[in-house]
């Protein structure tokens, strides 16, 4: 393969530049030019493409974003839009794909490599870890690592004050940053998409943590949870308990920039090396990933955005570690 | 004077502690016994009151939060709310204060001083940096930093979608942090209560800044900016500018907790050590701030909530870097 | 089983508190006495030994160290030591142990808990990770990213100056720091003590890149490397090069403390709130390790320190990314 | 003025980038065109430079190090070395300077101002905060900070085993990097070049703590001090007392790097504001600084690599405060 093109889409995650560093450097380094794509397929529709040196990756792996931008795009999802597409692919000569991004990434655009047989390899970049195929999602490390070092901070206020906080993070569809970060934070409840939410059970607890004198309590909510967010939920407690000093934080936006972690930037520089060889070698339409420590390839089309179900160990842990 | 007691009181702050230890330390070398109060006056009118050793403050001058605990007291404005706290000092034998906190701290106790002959010093522990008598209050310089560490993050992620941002920060009577934060994150634009927001300016800019393809937006709006906070800051700009993609973060209580900063430890000490020194020495009923580097102190009466007038060449500033 | 002690021994390493508060909670809840055994096998040759409550471990989660104290002792490798250190156990009723450290925590008390029949089970506690029977160790994570933020700085001022920087990191006798380091840094080389470290070819890569005027080179030094540390690397580096700009740091203790990351206080409560449940379930003599993703335990026999043989794939991927 | 260009000599600093980024877009807000001279006068001298865009400073201001690299320059020192750099002046059209740097920046090139009659304007950028003129220096807040996270770290470990450690920090001719870190982390001892070390109080002091069972000590010394660095402290500590476990940590480079403060940022951006102004209105020869709030401008020739003698209430307080 002579030429191939790379490009971020969906949601941007941590580490997604230590992917593209890795993808430019081992596409040189095995003979190829290797062509950035501005906006994901929007910027491919557009023909926002240029050809990348080594050097345009210096000194990236430790930034947050992705030089290459990214971008939602509906016009990729017609006829016309593909056409425009491929149309930009043909005059740049690009024979191959690697991409960045959620499952939408590979398999939305799955249509298109196949009407066009375009190879294609994909690296999982999203901070929610909701993908199969992978144990580990490039910046879902660095984004949990984020909503710890807020939640400490909010500790100490809330030590201060006697207070209750319920502090909301990401995860839309899946609750692995609410239950990572919950229990790196000890908090006293945890309320995750993947579980029903008995509200009842939940004032319960804190009633009983109120006989006890526990006069701090911490709850980590998914944006995802199917009870309505941090806000009704905290509504909810200060109509229970009217005498508790209730205060809701949503992270928002902070849990997807910064620096990676080792752990994004050492997964994203693994999985961008082996998705350039892999494509190389005649690897087509499948997802790089980690699993056991092990690159593995799964075909998009078996790259679902789904979760893993959470052990009910773990959660009976939060409770007695909660205490 | 032979017995000490301390306090902390209204919001909590970083560097408290680092004032706690200098304070506990201060009157032990003095030869005092210091009388550690919890949870501020209501803590005081119960009796929450317990002798500190040395060893009580070890490990940390690096915490956020308060040991101490702070709180709100409605029953300290009551006579017998001062009688009960009265008779505490009294059984304890406790015969001079040490108060961190805002001007509520300071004034709002002065008639209990007053009235009982209690003589007291004061130390500026807010986030916000809006007490005269002071440059610099304890914990204003960790919570601009901790502000600014969020803002980078969203850049990161506004900068990899073209996205505009509206970021509030604290501050409900004080733009210092939203204009300190707002600089030092070369914020697009900062709406702060000491400035009157023409909304109108505000959409101008962004006009204009679009005209030139400038694709991201950083606003840095305090919590107390004049126009209604940053949602509706960002309502009227999604209505004005339909296309844009735009998205509202509210920083919250992060910039209340963490690690103190090496000023904030710094100035704490200072002004804990200065405090005891001027208690024993007879000095009382002042703040003891710091002014041009040096320790002054300010009668109670003469600290006054409020605000120096932002220069209108930092303004200008602002306009001209994020060009 | 009744009561259980727990200790903390060899290296400190970041999560060890994590350990212990869920050890505390989870003996607990499971109604024993838990006793903290301070200083190791010292503290328990001399008694410090104390009843631990659920409070004695709020708030510690987050805390770098180990509230426990760690210590080696010479004593305890006698005959009359281990005799002294049973009779402490017997005076405070202690039934099993809890240990929380590294290969020499377990394998060289070995023969005391065969001697008195103790049943003990072990946590991996060190930043090394060069332990069998578990993927990761509490702390490893943490230390990895302190040493990667500490190389992000050096390469700042690096790139300032167009400088050549020998960084030494931890690991004695295994290389998982560097290596993990080394990537995510984008290190030019990367030396540990895994690979016997042929000098010529180091000078030899430094030699290429000057030519290809790259002019910026941070190579990664285990300190157990077999070449002799960053210093002789360095040194050896300047004799050959005089015209570079060559710097030599040694990155030392802060390796070992800090707040732990996520992943470091997941794995210490997992591992923590999983060994208690074993100990109590006459699961004994076995360390409670991580192995793709699950609790396995390893007779301490079978704890060997080890270092896992180092891909050459993972050291490829190293001179590929750096070009 | 229509062309001017801008330099970082020296060493590199935090907020240097600020800087820079605040004199390109204050340039470019004037009219000028502004060139950007990269390592200092070396590159002066060989005519690396080029016009600077507003999107050349895009998202630097919160990176450490120097977008246009720093370097000392030897033939800068020689009439020739002068001529050729007054050539690339002429070449570029170049009517002013503003140059970022320490004393050497300002005084050594001064011969070259005079001569040629070109006016210049500085800014204090060094992490020492070592010069007349100037309240702050832009990166000694960043350092100070840097330091204080890496000594956090250190007593960490240092509790959990009972050691002693003498931590080096930068500061070569200046102690306040080791004055405002060691008394932010609580430090036992602090060694610094404006005060002679009498190492036999500084052994006393450590032999008094032993007596009263202190069992942590950290000591800051800085690098200039007269007894003869870290090293040698611990060493002689070492000789003494045999039975303690000492530590000796050369903090390094790390000081030097990474993301600004907001303090530092700010100071970068008003004064960087401030002096493209000054230069602008004629003003020339000198360095902008920062006293008590306001921009002050002081002559080259009065710009003095000095110390401000350190009050002894200040190292008084330290005794106070490490009981």
């Amino acid at each position: 393969m002579r030429n191939i093109g790379i490009l971020t889409s969906g949601g941007d995650s941590p580490g997604m530049n230590a992917a593209i560093r890795a993808v430019v450097r081992t596409g040189v380094f095995l003979g190829m030019d290797v062509f950035g794509i501005r906006r994901g397929y929007q910027g491919m529709i557009e023909g926002d493409i240029f050809k990348m040196k080594t050097t345009d990756v210096s000194n990236i792996i430790q930034r947050g974003g992705t030089i290459l931008k990214t971008a939602r795009s509906k016009e990729f999802m017609t006829d016309e839009g593909m056409a425009k597409a491929y149309d930009q692919l043909q005059i740049h000569g690009i024979e191959g794909l690697i991409l960045i991004g959620g499952d939408g990434t590979f398999r939305g655009a799955n249509k298109f490599f196949e009407k066009y047989t375009i190879p294609a390899v994909g690296l999982p970049g999203t901070i929610d870890k909701d993908l199969s195929g992978t144990d580990f999602t490039i910046g879902f490390d660095t984004a949990v690592n984020t909503a710890v070092e807020a939640i400490d901070k909010i500790r100490d206020t809330a030590e201060a004050h006697d207070r209750l906080f319920v502090v909301e993070v990401m995860g839309r569809d899946a609750g692995y940053i609410a239950l990572n970060s919950g229990i790196a934070c000890g908090a006293e409840d945890i309320l995750i998409p993947e579980m029903v939410t008995d509200i009842n059970d939940v004032l319960c607890r804190i009633d009983m943590d109120e006989r006890r004198k526990k006069t701090v309590h911490i709850l980590v909510v998914a944006e995802g949870d199917d009870y309505g967010g941090s806000k009704k939920v905290a509504e909810t407690i200060m109509a229970r308990f009217p005498k508790l000093d209730v205060r809701n934080c949503v992270l928002g936006h902070i849990q997807r920039g910064g620096a990676p972690s080792y752990a994004d930037r050492v997964l994203a520089s693994r999985l961008g090396h082996a998705a350039v060889t892999a494509l190389n070698n005649g690897t087509t339409q499948v997802m790089a990933g980690i699993i056991n420590g092990e690159v593995v390839y799964t075909p998009f089309s078996n790259v679902i955005k789904g979760t893993t179900p959470v052990s009910p160990d773990m959660l009976e842990m939060i409770r007695v570690l909660s205490v």
